[in-house]
């Protein structure tokens, strides 16, 4: 792997305390690239950024039209949401509207992300249950195509099963990826994870804003509808995408960022090297407001979001987490 | 700042997902140096990993004595401790014994790091005091140091106050720094941290090996005889020193390592640019590993710590967090 630039620094004071190094890549459904800094040709894993992708068979088979399923709860399908009371909402009405249940569900379970759900739950002395799981939309969704074309839904998780082939395929044809080729790893929702280079990345997201495109079309609407269900509260995602309703953005675990710019036809993907999301978030901001396509409001969030300001426990601004990308 | 090489890296399957890079020092007490690899010019901000020097003037003012601190409350004094209840405890008693009571603290108060803890703390229905601070033990020595001086303990964070002065004045002395000239910035717990470059933070700790230096001898027996204090539960600092009580070793934020290896007379100091702890413990225990000084028990266990697994929510192991510092 070559050396990518440092894409995000931290201060303390006037001081540089750590930096994050990283790479990514803009490019529109031709594969033209507009934007690139750093490696292009190493497979990356785009863990949830690419939830999107993984939902695309769900609407494909038939299976979100057949169960009724909402513009709020394609999004969570989409989602690494925070397990929040409204995330848990819709993704049960998902199981209950396709015949399933949160034991069908095996993504495992984890604690909810905000300190206030955290404190609920323990309060009523319950367990964190899989529904949970910041995965919990995108696998009620698996389970529905699964239940909508008449699978066993055990095991659905696995690589050999025919929900993860059918997000294999549905991978290989957005992004160019030989899939059978690409390094695979498993995630932390336990489905597999393909590897593939940033611009294969990229491309699947512009393609994915193709106006003849069924399931682009209803996903892109949806999580630009419903911000909140991507992510939650006091989360990058969903507050750009609450303030940029032409933005399609999606972290994935271990510093990645992809989305794409529906009016303008464009997919990116970035990647910070150590994994970081602080410094993939205000990477990815800076990027953004590199591209010639954004009014001026929309170029003002872009820069807010460009700088993370860090707080300590008194509350004291101690330093920022800031782009170096331009 | 010059590029350092990566030090450590995260696997998922058989693919690199993540990278950290960084450097390092290990010295004697003449500066001589044994293993340095990466920058050792640009000032760093060594954070809690210096917590030791923060409390020698609780020792050589004579306080640790006139108050009768004893080994378990001295370890905590050097501590970035999981706020457990055996951990309150102690910070509790050095407050009494010092004639100062939690509302003297000014740390700022965060939950405790074990989830465990928090469940207790929520399920009790209170709110996370300074106390839970995984700083509370130092702030209990400064307050100490305050009292028995006579100084006025209100703004003893402060850069302008003695208690920050005399700090300033130990590491000045110990890692041969220009304090005056030194990069600072507000710390976590807000007392003010001063950058150096990792060569001086090794040579501190080098020195503190001193066998005539009374208050370094006091806060290594103390940190070697109570490694709980010092961290917690789960937590690398203390499960090496636990197992190798010959080292002392202590984390600070953003990635950086410090210790000193009493026997041999050396001392060491570690940054991953990421701020990355993940890798800096991986990496740390290679780093310890590449001396000559210890027996193939201890080399057993750093092995065991140069490489840490991944899990998933489903326990499934999914990677590792490998040093690549040899």
């Amino acid at each position: 792997m070559s050396d990518n630039p440092v894409i995000a620094h931290v201060t303390r004071g006037s001081t540089v305390e750590s930096r994050h190094r990283g790479a990514y890549v803009v490019s529109d459904a031709s594969g033209k690239v507009l934007a690139s800094v750093g490696d292009q040709a190493t497979p990356i894993f785009p863990r949830s950024a690419i939830k999107a992708f993984q939902c695309v068979p769900l609407i494909e088979s038939g299976a979100a039209d057949h169960f009724g399923l909402n513009d709020e709860e394609i999004a969570l399908c989409c989602a690494s949401h925070n397990g929040e009371p409204e995330h848990l909402r819709v993704a049960a009405s998902i199981l209950a509207k396709s015949g399933n249940s949160e034991g069908h569900y095996e993504c495992g379970a984890h604690w909810p992300h905000e300190r206030r759900d955290v404190i609920e739950l323990a309060r009523s002395h319950a367990e964190p249950r899989a529904i949970h799981n910041n995965c919990s939309g995108k696998h009620a969704g698996m389970l529905a195509f699964a239940r909508h074309l008449s699978f066993d839904t055990a095991g659905y998780i696995k690589q050999s099963h025919p929900v993860q082939k059918a997000v294999a395929a549905t991978l290989a044809r957005y992004c160019d990826v030989d899939i059978a080729a690409a390094p695979v790893g498993i995630d932390g929702c336990s489905v597999p994870t393909w590897a593939m280079p940033l611009p294969n990345m990229a491309l699947g997201f512009a393609r994915l804003t193709n106006p003849s495109d069924k399931a682009g079309q209803w996903i892109i609407r949806a999580v630009r509808n419903h911000p909140f269900m991507v992510a939650g509260s006091n989360r990058f995602d969903t507050d750009i995408m609450q303030k940029i309703p032409r933005l399609f953005i999606k972290v994935g675990a271990e510093g990645v960022y992809c989305g794409c710019i529906a009016h303008a036809g464009l997919g990116f993907a970035l990647k910070c090297d150590d994994g970081s999301i602080r410094g993939a978030e205000v990477a990815v901001a800076q990027v953004l407001l590199g591209l010639d396509v954004w009014s001026d409001e929309e170029r003002g969030v872009l820069q807010n979001h460009a700088t993370t300001k860090l707080s300590n426990w008194n509350g004291i601004e101690v330093g920022v987490v800031e782009s170096l990308t331009d």
